[in-house]
This record gives C-alpha cells, sequence and structure tokens, in this order.
C-alpha cells in the first residue's frame, strides 16, 4: 500500500503538469517588466482554500500561481468563518499556509503567510500578511487582533472596503476606527481592487491616508473560472517593485507603498510608481522617416499584458490614427507621426486611458524618440 | 454574523456563476443525440475530491458537471486511501455525496451514490455506485466488500486495469479473482478508457466476459487543465442510453449494458449499441443533383460532439474528397458523390474510424439518401 | 463552344459563393444601426480596378462589397492615368462602372458612376460621382473639368488631402484653388479617411468650409489583404444616413452632410450627426439593482461594429470599472453603477474617446436608465 | 505627373506588402520538409487572370505565390476562350507571363510559361508548360497544337479529365484521343485534383498510363476566397522533388514523375516518391520509458502541412489512443506504446489514411525507434 501511495501522488503531479501539456500555458502568464532598480513582482495578498470558505485544496492555488506566473501568493483564510467546520475541525490556523509552503518548494513561487481578520464593519475584513502564527490572531477584541499582527511584523491591508455586504452603495467610507488604526501605524494598506470589482473612493482613501495600493483575486472558486481566463481574462493582483525576488523584499515594498493594482486591464497606483511602470512597458523600437516626408514611422514595443488605450498629447497629429492609439500587449505597433519638419528628435506624450493615479486622473507619458540616420 | 455567512455564500454562487459569464460556455457541453426509444445520458462515474486524495471540495465536481453538461456524476473516494486524514478526519465516508447532491439540487444534475473500493491487485480498484452506505464498504476481505456492496444494490466496475502502477505493461489482464467476481454476478463492468489512457484489451475482457463498457474521468485535479478543455479537449464520460431521465434508468440501462465510452474523440461500445448512436449522431439534411449532371450534392449533418473520420465503403467515388472524409462537430458538411447514373435514392456506407466496436475493428453506417426532385 | 462559355462562368460564380462557403461570412459584414428617420448605408465611393491602377477585375470589386455588407460602391478610375493603357487601351471611360453595374444586378448592391480627377496639387485628385458620362470628364483645365462633373449632377469631393505624394508633411492645407471650387459650389466633400490614413486637419476643413466628411478604402490591391480582413480589419467606409436606400436619396444625404466617416475603428463626423448615430448604438436593455443594494446592474447592448471606448462622465462611480469602459462590438456588456440611492431613474453619460467631431473633440452621449422594478 | 506615376506605383507595391502586415502571414505558407537527394517544392501550374476568365491581374497571382510560400507558379490562359477580348484585345498571348514574371523579379519565385489549350473533349483543356511562345500554340488542330508545345519542349498534362461541363458523371474516360497523345509521347500528366475536385479514376489513369500526378488550383479569382484560407484552407498545388530550386529541376522531375498532389489535406503520389515524403514528414523526436513500466512514451514530429491520420500497423496497442492517431501539422505528438518488454530499439507502422497511391489504397510507414537510455 505503500508503493501505492507514492504512484498515486506522482501521478497527480504528472497529470496537472506533464500529461495534459496546456500549448497556450505562457499566454496566461501575468508579464510586466521591472523598472529601474526593481523587480516586478507579481502578488496576489488574497486567497481562501477548503481551511475557510474556498471550494479548493491549497496545492490548486498553488498550481494556478504556476500558471499565472505570479510571483508570491498568500492563503488568507477568515479567522472567524469557518463554514467546512464539520469536516475540516482543525484547529491549527497555520495550516493552510503549511502545506502551499511545501508544495510550492520545488517551484519558484513565494509563499507569504497570512490571515483574515474577519468582523463587521468597521474595522470589515482585512488581511494581515507575513505573519508568524495565525493562531494567535484569534483575539475577539478588534483593535487587539491588529496590535497582535503588527507585533508580528505583520502588512496590514483594508480588504474590499467597498464590498455591496458591509456598504450597501458600494462606497468605500473612512470610519473612526479605521482612522485610529492608521494613526497607530496598525494598517499599511487598502484594497482598491478586489475579484470583481474596483473603487475610486478606496483610492481616494489611499492618498489621503497614505495606505498602499493594494488588488487582490479573493478567490474561492477557479482563478480560471471567476476570471475567464481562456477568454483573456486576468485575476487582479498587486504589482509590487521590489530590491529582490523574497519575502523580505516585498514587505518592504509594500510598507514603501511601491505598488501598483492590475485590474480587468487597469492599472492603479501612485503616479510616481506608476509612470515608470508605463515608461517600461512602452518603449521605442524604431523611428524613421518615410522617403523624403517629414511624416515619421515609429514603432512602439509594448513590453506588458496591459493592451493601453492612449490619448494622444503630443505637438503632433497622426497619419492613420485619429487622437486614440491602442497598443496590443506584448507586441509592437506602428505609429505615423507628421513632425512637420524632419527633426533629429522629439517627444512623444500620450493620457494613458487604462491607468489610473487618482480618481478620474490619468497619468501622462513622455516618450523621447530619436530618429534613425 | 450570521447575515454575513448568507452573504458570503451568495456571493460565491454568483461569482461562479452569474458575474464571470462564459461566452462560450456551451462549446464545452458535451453532446450526443438521443437514440430511438432511449434518452443519451453524458455520465461520469469516477471522481474524486478532498475527501479521498482529490484537490477540490464537491461543489467543483458540481459546477464542472453542469459546465459540462454531464447528466450523472458519482464521486467515488477511495474508501482505504485517505491522504487528507490529518485534516479531514471525518469517519463518514457518505459525506462527499451528501455535500455534492445538496448542491447539486437547484440544478438537474443527478448524483449518484458511489465509492472506491481501493485494493492492490487483484482485485485493484473497483467502484461500486448506486450504494446506500459507503461506511459499510469498510470491509477487509477483498470479495467480502463486493458482496456487501451488491447486497446494496451497487453496480460495479473494474477501474483502470490497465494502470501501470499495478501493471507495468499497462496490459488489462483477467485475473481467478476477477472471474470469480464475474462468475457470482459481482462484477458488471469494466473501464475500457480512465483519465488519460484507453485499453484494446480491456475493451477484449468487456465482450470476453460480458462486462459494461465503462469510460471515466478519474479527475483528481480539474477537470478545464487536466483534459485540456479550454482548447477543445473533454473528459472521458459513459454515454449511457436509459428510458428515462433518473437514477433508476441509469442503473437499468448499465446492467443492460447500453453504454459507449467517450474518449478523446473515440466512440467504443459494442455494435448493437453504438451503430445506432452514430446513425443517429450522422443524417442527411439534404441531397440533389448539381444541374444536369449524376453527381449528388449530399448534406450531412453530424449532430454530435465528435468530429467523424469517415472511410467510404459506398459502391461510389467522390467528387471532392479522396476515401477519407472528416465531419466536423455539430454542423453540416457537404460531399459531392458520383452515383454514374441519376438515382431516386442511393445509400452511402462509411466505415467510422473514430469508433471501436472491438480491438482493430471499425463499425460501418449506412446512410439511406433520398434525392430531392 | 458557346456551352462551354456558359457552364465556366456558372462555376465562377458558383466558386465565389456556393462552393466555398466562408463559415464567418457574416463577420465581416460593416453594421451600424438605423437612426431616426434615416437608413444607415454603408458606402465606399473610391475604388479602382484594371481599368485604371487596380489589379483586379469589377467584378472582384462587387464581390468584396456583398461580403463586407456595403450598400453602395463606386469605381472611381483615374482619367489621367492609365498604367495599363498598353493592354487595356478602351477610350470608353464609362466601362468599369458598366461591368460592376451590370455584376451587381442579381444583388442588392448600389453602383454608382464615378471617376477620379487626377490633377497634380492644387487641387491634387478629386472624385467625381453620380456622374453621367466619365469621358466627357477628360478636359484638361483644371476648373473646366469640376465644372463638368457639376453640369452632369456630380457630388464632387477632394480625395486624400494629406496624402504624402502631393503634401510631404501629410498635413491637409487649403489653396485658393480648392477655395475657389468650394465658393463656386463645385466641391462638395474632403476624405478626413483615406485607404491607411486620418487627417485632423482634413477634418478641420471640412468644418471650416462646410464640406460632407467622407471615408474611402481607395483600395487598388484586395480589400482583404490591405486591411486585414480575416483578423477583423475593416475598410473605411462613408455611412450615409439617407432616406432610402437608392441612388437619389444618397446623393441627397451627401450634399445634405448626414455622413459620418468610419476608419480603422473610429467614426469621425458632425456632432448632431454622429451622437444619434451612437445613441442608436448603444442602447440600454435591462436595469435593476442588486439585492439591497444601491448599486445598479445596467446591461448596455451595442449594436454596431465599433469596439466603444467610453470614458464616464456620469455623476457616478462604477463597481466594476475604473473611468474607462469598453463596449465589445455587436454584444452586450454589463456594467454596475453606485447611485448612493435608490433611484427609479437616472442619466449616464460617457465621451466617447473612439468617436471624433473636431481634432481633439470627443461627443458625449447620454443614456437615460429607467430602472425595473 | 511622371513623379506622380512612380509614386503611386510605390504605394501600391507598399500596400500589398508593408502597410498591411498579416500577423499569421506564415501560418499560411505551405510547408512540407525536403526528401533525401530532393527539394521539395510547391507548384501551382494552373492559374488565370483578365488575361483569359480570370478576375485580377497577374501582381496578384505574385502576391498569392508569396504570401502561400509557393515556388514555381504557372499562369495557363485560355488560348481559345477570351471573354474579357471586349476590353482586352491584346494579340499577345505571353503577355500575362511577361507581366508576372517582371512582378516576380523582386521575390524569389519562378514563373513557368505556359498556356491553356482549351477544347471540347476530346481532348479537353490541357496545360502545356515551360513553353516559348503561347502565340504559337494558337492551331486549330488538336493534335497539331500538342505537336507544336512539345517542339517548345513543353510539358503538357490533362486537366480535370473529371469536369462536369465535359462529363456528366464526373468519372475521368480515357479516350482514343488521349491514348494517341500518350502513345505518341505528346502528353505527359493529369491533374488528380483541379480546384474543389479530387478524382480517383484520374488518379487510376495516372498509373494505368504511367502519367505524371498533378494538383492544381486552377483559380480564377481569389485564392483566399475560394480556399477559405483564413480558416486554414489551401489551394491545391503539386510538390515536386526536385533537384534543385530552379525551372530546369522542376521540368526534369516533371517528366521523372517525381510529384505528389496535395488537396484537401490529402497527399495523392506514386508509392516511392509518397513514402519517402510521408517519412521526412513523420520523425522521431524522443523515446523513453515510463518510470520502471514497459510503456514507451514516443514523441513525434510533423513536419509538414498535412493533418495526418495515421491507423495503427504496429505490433504494438498505444497507451493513450485507440486505432486511429492524429498528429497535427508543424507539430509535436506524444504517443505511449505498450511494447510488452523493455526494448532497445522498435518499430511503428502506421497506415496513413489521408494519403493516396492507388484508388483506395493507404501508403504505410515505417518508424523506426530507438530508445533513450
Amino acid at each position: 500500500m505503500k508503493t501505492c501511495i507514492t504512484i498515486i501522488t506522482t501521478c497527480v503531479t504528472a497529470a496537472l503538469f506533464a500529461q495534459s501539456p496546456h500549448p497556450h500555458l505562457h499566454d496566461r502568464a501575468i508579464h510586466f517588466p521591472d523598472v529601474s532598480g526593481y523587480q516586478t513582482l507579481v502578488c496576489d495578498f488574497h486567497q481562501h482554500t477548503v481551511f475557510s470558505d474556498g471550494s479548493v485544496w491549497p496545492d490548486i492555488r498553488v498550481q494556478e500561481a504556476l500558471r499565472d506566473s505570479v510571483d508570491a501568493i498568500s492563503l488568507t483564510e477568515h479567522l472567524e468563518y469557518q463554514p467546512h467546520s464539520a469536516d475540516i475541525p482543525h484547529p491549527d490556523r497555520n495550516r493552510s499556509y503549511e502545506i502551499a509552503e511545501q508544495r510550492a518548494r520545488p517551484y519558484d513561487l513565494l509563499v507569504i503567510h497570512g490571515a483574515e481578520i474577519t468582523r463587521s464593519m468597521p474595522p470589515g475584513h482585512n488581511n494581515a500578511i507575513f505573519i508568524e502564527d495565525a493562531n494567535k490572531l484569534q483575539i475577539p477584541d478588534s483593535v487587539e487582533v491588529f496590535r497582535e499582527a503588527n507585533r508580528q511584523g505583520a502588512f496590514v491591508f483594508w480588504n474590499h472596503p467597498n464590498w455591496m455586504a458591509q456598504r450597501r452603495d458600494g462606497i468605500a467610507t473612512m470610519t473612526p476606527t479605521h482612522e485610529y488604526l492608521i494613526e497607530q501605524d496598525l494598517l499599511h494598506g487598502i484594497e482598491v481592487a478586489n475579484e470583481m470589482t474596483y473603487s475610486d473612493e478606496a483610492l481616494q482613501i489611499a492618498l489621503d491616508y497614505d495606505l498602499a495600493i493594494i488588488g487582490t483575486s479573493d478567490i474561492h472558486g477557479l482563478v480560471d473560472w471567476q476570471f475567464n481566463v481562456s477568454e483573456g481574462g486576468h485575476r487582479p493582483v498587486t504589482l509590487v517593485f521590489a530590491e529582490a525576488r523574497t519575502p523580505e523584499a516585498i514587505k518592504e515594498a509594500l510598507f514603501a507603498h511601491r505598488t501598483v493594482a492590475w485590474f480587468n486591464n487597469t492599472l492603479i497606483g501612485r503616479e510616481d510608481v506608476l509612470v515608470p511602470l508605463l515608461e517600461s512597458s512602452i518603449q521605442v523600437k524604431s523611428a524613421e522617416y518615410i522617403g523624403i516626408t517629414s511624416i515619421a514611422e515609429v514603432t512602439l514595443m509594448n513590453d506588458s499584458d496591459a493592451e493601453f488605450m492612449l490619448l494622444n498629447r503630443s505637438d503632433f497629429t497622426m497619419h492613420a490614427n485619429a487622437q486614440v492609439i491602442t497598443l496590443a500587449p506584448n507586441t509592437t505597433t506602428t505609429i505615423q507621426v507628421k513632425t512637420l519638419d524632419v527633426l533629429d528628435s522629439f517627444d512623444l506624450s500620450f493620457e494613458v486611458l487604462n491607468a489610473v493615479t487618482a480618481p478620474g486622473t490619468f497619468p501622462t507619458v513622455q516618450i523621447p524618440v530619436t530618429v534613425e540616420e
């Protein structure tokens, strides 16, 4: 029977990887380029398994992350909400983390220890990640639990402040409790994107109260189904700009607010963090004038998964586009710029309509073009 | 907190269905037409969840079945192999069935109570379905457990007799134990297709020993990944030709051997069951002669998910095809038949190369064509 | 040999239509909805064949139009540029029209008689359509030819004023000649979109000088290749809002400036003409509040080929989108509007970023929403 | 005006190539591997333009060939059928060739001088290629014209002997005239595949009378439409196995009957020519046993555009397939072979169902497998 066990385990792993090679596996990998000085890490810090109210064993979360090319995940089981307790009466709240961490070991996937503090509003639901012991977070007092998480060195963020089950109007709203937690440095981030929702009001809170901008899948079922991956959809994630691909570096970056949320083809972030990402993502590959004309053909490489919608704010009009230019992901697009005179170099300037730095505010990228002789 | 629970449950269900509508959801539905006198039911009688060595909660199996348009499922947890027992120490072996049955209730999905008797070879692994109480099957004696299953009225089939963990050569081979079980009418079927494998030798055993022909997914992970569903793959299933869409009618059909296994675009079945399915699947939509010629244009409807490969065995040659004609699934294909004279009616005859009635034997379909005037 | 001819002709027609059914033929049909009081007709008034410098016989232009669901075409051969004259020395400049008109007769396709007056700049190239006799337009004087065209009742428009072969900087620029022609009512329209190019400056000229806004393919080779039709591209056309589907009604609409150019997923037109088209294209299918929330789920139908990029200018923020919403063509999209209170009705307001009413100016649509009870 | 002409010409060429890059251009390239000692050249020796009853200028045929990666084309205008003579009264029957040859010069495309001798049956239509002067083939006598073609060194083949306009039953039938032409060595090949049709009877004639096996598009309209290229279709061609990529080498190969017709995913050829092509197309990439089993995992590379349908004739059964294995084009497929014992090497044997060597006869390929240690 011992042999049998080993073989079965082998078969399951093989099944998930070798026996059913997905020809377009790479297509779903979430990709954004590094920015100067930092690695761009794809992180999903809010997920559930059967160890709270999710529908999968932790190994599926590991497989999903590998398929999506996610760098770091956190399985943040509800501490106070355990609908499967009749079947999984286990009292150890670190179990989900332990299983995932062990399953992730053969791969290059970081598993961050986390938990979801699940309260009525305020303070609502909050995730503590980079914790040491989830069991110790089982504290009834809604402020004390934050203190314990911080004692463990946690980064703590406010989950779905726009959640309709706790906010009937879907409007993220600051509360005295949250103000107190922020004042005490017990709360450090806020989800502006959670599962299928985005919140302009949460973004404004992040900016007003100096919180890290976070996007997460909050997945309970299957990532493939929830985000329609086979049709090109993607889960919300937080892009973290870290000095290294380590848990420590991610944590440092989170506390330094070097994050961008990636939700439904939209990038949400502080201007000083988001603009460098955009400028890394959109690069000039070549530029030359057509024949004897003063029309420059400029080939732009979009080295990212975003389909960019660019509103022309340059001094020049275009020869093959009206005001808006679309850059398909992970490929080049050639535009024709009417520069009036033949120039050695010039600047392109675009408002990026699928990026947000504040409610109703789009970032602008400057793209210097040097013409080939 | 009670309100919270209700709302969360609602949200998860919504997530799986309403919030993420898959635009091609219908594409993955497994479809074969009814045959005269019977409904063609799509059944997958071999699946696992976290309640044995699978990686999902039973609700995912229900969702997968609904997405695949499966009519009946059975969650056949290993009775003797419980790798998650550290976390799920539950002694009730009916639990997986109960959860699935409750989750399936709002939909039109049949859940058949089953369990996998998991032994070394012989008798290897065997599934008992239509059981009353899985707990009572925890009997060490390898024959006694079959008797108990039969006492409960079970239909019992031999799983993956070609499994390389128990047969290094992958060759399904009859054993005295199985001969005894069959003789005693304790074993009624055999898997000719299991997960990623097919066995010619298992098919021969089915024919020689008068066993029902079964195909199953034996899914442990996710159906979508294992069978590459987004690229057009499908799980192996058993097509059951039943008098009604009820558990009783399915059971009757299984004991009567009215089954066809559907595996990797191949239909495997007894000739008297398979040929009617093929003839229901391929129907003449129209036939007329081109102008003043004796070349008949015949439009065939393939009302099934199979991509048929037909080898022409008619008396006539074709005008737009060589010997082999491919009929894409769920659509019409027009062929041109050179009938030499202008006829009122004629017969087409094709060997169906992606169908098997015995090792190395393809069924032949006769298609009577009446020409429109 | 006579029989042979008939049969060959039949075969060719069959080949183009019946024998090679394109399964996605409908996908390439250019579709926009009618607007109140008018039929929306898809027109391409600038095309070439072997009868000037094109590479196809006129029948191919008819087939392309049928495949693209174009309502009216004009084959506007260069009067003065005849590179195939060594092989086609025919002096009758009406020939291209005659062949196309005869080939179009069995179908519901309008062929408008036209010709391209091909001069150096000024006046550059200009198309005269709705002419009676192209031969009579062979007049050396660059103003006299316009007078003759007008004498025949023609609608005349300025072709590609941005053409780099005549404007090295690609900037459409008014000339005294054109001012004179307009003043004399001899020139009535201007191409803002031609083949692969768009011109903001041409649009400004149209507005400043009260000219009809025109978009054309100016096709010389194959529409399928030039505009990458199999990958979803489309030829530039002029949408004409006509009182009937007749040449007369099209002519009336052109003189009345009821046109929108459709180029590379961008709609270009006068605000009073374009906004009604947008409001016909985007319609509310359903609207209801989610449970007990004040979040309204609104399903919008995009009944057009445009992939709309909408910038939210409503009083409300969205629950599942940031500022920009994309409406895929010919399908519905559901958005979630946070209306703060539960309302009986409210207005949505969007700036349409892939539509242009003047250089740098996007039209705004108001969409009244009535909530279902 | 001279400048204008140059610029227009440049623009048209650019339009066909540079300005509209087809992202999947390579997908339509017709590809088959070389076979030992020969280059595999893709040839289409039967095409029409406006210079007889086609609908395009010769430059389109050049562009189509470049897009399809065809190595050699012949524009075989009807000598006796000139439906465009009212517009193209040109008496020089070499004109079509001259234009194409000039247009092909910048590219690596061979243009073979040819013409179609267009008679009633017998001898029906016949193509003479590698001619010197088409004008000299305007000879009323139906045998004399063959003599003249041969005097010029032509390779002559019988076109569509199954053409329903000349054979109401679509059955290619030998005639005394053809027997005489063959006897006199004036006729050297026969089309077994023409446009949308295939003829088993023509193949039998090729074998019985020792004629080269030819497949052609006989295109009159557009290749893209006729053969549904954007949906994966391809034009019929003749694969010629030549010692060099030159007209001379192609002619030598034709006379030596080293050809295979490629029609609608079917390869038609003499066994001694076809089997080497199949064995070049299907190659073993790797082979190793799975763990401690005697099941060998064999990865086959299909280095061709054919989707092969293989019927297993090996001594072994398969672990993941029934009798028929499909090899998708231009990719690898892994099969699992149950070799009973662990072997150092073994042979696979497949009947290739989408290949034909004689009516109703499929070739068999032997694939030697050496197992990696």
